[in-house]
C-alpha cells in the first residue's frame, strides 16, 4: 500500500470532521485540492479558520458582523411585543425565511436536558426572564422542535414567566404538501388535537 | 432575509469550492462549524492550507513527502524493466491497491486534448520517452482511461518510443462483480474482442 504524505493525511482528516463527510469524500475532496492554486488554498484555510471570530448579538445570541444581529439592529421590527424563542440559529434562520415573523428572537441555544447537564443555568433562562419582563414583552412564542426535551423545556419556562405574559407554542399537524399516508402516528394525533374550525 | 455575517458567507464560499458540495451543504458544515472550538477551527483551516507545501516525486510525479514518493524510494520494487503510465495520482492509488503491480509509476498529469491546449508538450512526453530510453525500460504498461483522449494519448506514445520498448495498454471488458444485461454495448464490443481461450 502506497505511503500518502503528512499534508494530505492531515487535510483528509480536517475534512473528516465536517458533517456528512467521511474518508472517501474526504479524500475525493483532497485530491480535487492538489489541483488548486495556493492561493485559493489559503483563501479557503483562511475562511474556515476566521470562524472562530464570528460574534454573537448580545440581544438574540443571533451570529452577528456587530454588537447587534441584523434583525435586533432592525428598527422597523417590533422590538417590544412578541418575542419568538427558538433552540438555535438555524431554526431562526428557516422561521425568517417564512417571513411571517416581524417581532425579535431569543436563540436558547439549545434545549433542556438532564442526561447531557443542560439545566437552566446553562441555558441562561434567568437572564431570558429578566429581559421579558424588563422589556414588557406580552407574548412569548416558543419555537421550540417537539421532543421530549424540547416539551420540558418549553414547560419550564412558561413555569417561570409572570402569569401576564403570554405564552404560546408553534402549532404542530400535517405540513403543507405532506401526506397522512406517510406521517407517523403522533404527527396525525397532534393534527388532530389542532384541528379548527373549517 | 437575515443579513448573515462576512465570515459565514465567506466560509460557506469557500467550502462550495469543494467538489461535490452545494451551498445548502457548505451551510450546513458552517453550522455546525459554528459550535467548534477556536483551536480545531485553527487545525483545519492550516490543514488545508498548508495542502500549498505538497511536494511531488520528482521521478514519476506522485505526491512524496520528500524528493521521491514512497514507490520510488522502495529499493523492493522492479525499477527498470516495466513502466506503468497513469493519468493522475488517483488512477495510480487505484492500481496500487489492487497489489498486482511491483514496477514503478509515471503519471502523465491528463491526457492530450487539443480543444483544452494540450499537447505533447503540456505533459511532458518527451522527458518521459527520454527517461524510458535511459532507463533501458523494455516494457510500458499503458494504464490510461478508455476515452478519445485516452486512445488518442496511447497512440501518441506508442509512436515516440523506438521499436524495441514493448507497449501495452490495460484490459478492457465486464469487471468483476459486473452484469452483463446492465453493461454499455462499447463494453461487452471490447469484451467480446478481448475473449481469451478458457
Amino acid at each position: 500500500m502506497i505511503q500518502l504524505p503528512e499534508v494530505i493525511k492531515g487535510a483528509v482528516e480536517a475534512l473528516t470532521r465536517l458533517p456528512g463527510v467521511g474518508e472517501k469524500t474526504a479524500f475525493r475532496m483532497v485530491m480535487n485540492m492538489t489541483n488548486w492554486k495556493s492561493s485559493e488554498l489559503t483563501s479557503v484555510g483562511s475562511a474556515l479558520a476566521s470562524l472562530q471570530h464570528l460574534k454573537l448579538c448580545q440581544e438574540c445570541g443571533m451570529f452577528a458582523d456587530d454588537n447587534l444581529c441584523s434583525i435586533c439592529a432592525n428598527e422597523t421590527r417590533q422590538h417590544t411585543q412578541t418575542l419568538c424563542v427558538v433552540e438555535n440559529a438555524s431554526d431562526l434562520m428557516a422561521i425568517e425565511k417564512s417571513g411571517t415573523f416581524k417581532g425579535v428572537y431569543h436563540i436558547l441555544g439549545g434545549v433542556l436536558n438532564p442526561l447531557l447537564g443542560v439545566g437552566p443555568d446553562e441555558l441562561k433562562m434567568d437572564v431570558l426572564r429578566d429581559k421579558i419582563i424588563k422589556n414588557q414583552i406580552q407574548e412569548i412564542i416558543l419555537a421550540v422542535n417537539p421532543s421530549v426535551e424540547g416539551d420540558a423545556t418549553c414547560s419550564y419556562m412558561k413555569s417561570i414567566l409572570p402569569e401576564t405574559v403570554q405564552v404560546e407554542r408553534i402549532g404542530f399537524g400535517v405540513p403543507i404538501g405532506g401526506s397522512l399516508e406517510y406521517l407517523d402516528p403522533m404527527t396525525i394525533t397532534k393534527a388532530l388535537e389542532n384541528r379548527k374550525r373549517f
